[in-house]
């Protein structure tokens, strides 16, 4: 039987997507992208994701999975291949907690900072938690998170590498520079031009301004 | 070479870990516990968990692992016996979408109905999360989120299934009711009374009403 590969994103695709589609493009798979009009979601994704209702959804022969993190570690088991995560089990655990810091602690910090323009408080909350990621990196001493190659916690940094600095380019707030912290802007560099992620990554975006803020505000703001 | 287990808690246990608990209780794992003082941490406990300094932390032969979901993978894997995650790939990232949905989503929404006491919109969106897992239930029809026996679903679920009902004796706030939640209920009674989970259930708390919703008001209040 061949293998039916779908994933359901959005048209300006997401870094959640884009998690989906890199990991794909490592294990060399082929599969069909639906995109989504998130201001008119399609019967299928309140069908296979009644929960969220929300992309990605991964629809593998008819059976949908949600979540990105949770379908990236799906494709690492069913095919062979790249290792997305570490095979040994205690390798393993260390990657899941620091893909999980990344996607539940880092990312929202940076949201919240945009949604709260002007707040010192939020402001020095990311900075502490991307410190974090930024003493990982130089302990480490490596090219990505997974070492030589990139794998699941690099993945799930992809906003921080790709998305955040068209943020703030398009808000004028900086958040991540080389001074503050060189190693993560190292880092960035090197996972955007890694070849595998480079061809999947969506164009640039171009939103005014004030629509951008309105909207971190809108979900993000202390209100 | 015999393993060495260690369960860094604290003196009243949490439902984080005592999913640890739960997990190692169901593969026979022998343990020692190390109780925290989580108003005095120890420096074991700074050591071994510098990002998020809490409590649980596991560590297998020297090594540490923070996060109970992730443990609880980790313990799944490194020891045989009884299936804490299904084994086949799909059935696994269903679990983890649910266990995830629990933990992140569920489990916050609930903390903020105390730390926002009449706020009848929190309300309403913690009873929009629970009627989910109520829903799920149903469909499912089974005695567990696992099927007939608890699985990573279920043990994610704990904070739901003790800890709710003594928070609610405790602030006079009931959400759960068997009315409004008849599948929840039946799953919580089953689940405590698995004896499994019997055996690591902490006794219940007595802590004054006044102090209970001051915490939940400072961690969890909209302000």
């Amino acid at each position: 039987m061949v293998d039916e590969v779908k994933l359901y994103g959005s048209t300006g695709d997401s870094p959640y997507v884009c998690r989906v589609d890199i990991a794909l493009n490592l294990k060399g798979v082929k599969y069909d992208v639906i995109k989504e009009d998130l201001k008119n979601k399609s019967d299928d994704l309140l069908k296979y994701n009644p929960i969220h209702k929300e992309v990605p959804v991964f629809v593998h022969n008819g059976k949908p999975i949600c979540d990105s993190l949770v379908i990236v570690e799906y494709i690492d088991q069913v095919w062979e291949g790249y290792p997305i995560l570490p095979v040994d089990p205690y390798d393993k655990a260390v990657a899941r907690f620091w893909a999980k810091f990344i996607d539940g602690t880092c990312i929202p910090a940076t949201f919240k900072v945009f949604g709260n323009v002007g707040d010192e408080q939020v402001l020095a909350e990311a900075y502490e938690k991307l410190q974090i990621l930024e003493n990982e990196l130089k302990v480490k001493g490596t090219k990505y998170f997974g070492g030589d190659n990139i794998n699941i916690v690099d993945i799930a940094a992809d906003y921080i590498a790709y998305w955040l600095g068209m943020i703030e380019d398009t808000t004028e707030i900086k958040i991540v520079t080389k001074d503050k912290f060189p190693k993560i802007t190292e880092w960035a560099e090197n996972f955007i031009n890694c070849q595998v992620v480079k061809e999947v990554l969506p164009p640039k975006f171009e939103v005014p301004k004030e629509e951008l803020l309105a909207y971190f505000k809108q979900r993000f703001g202390k209100a």
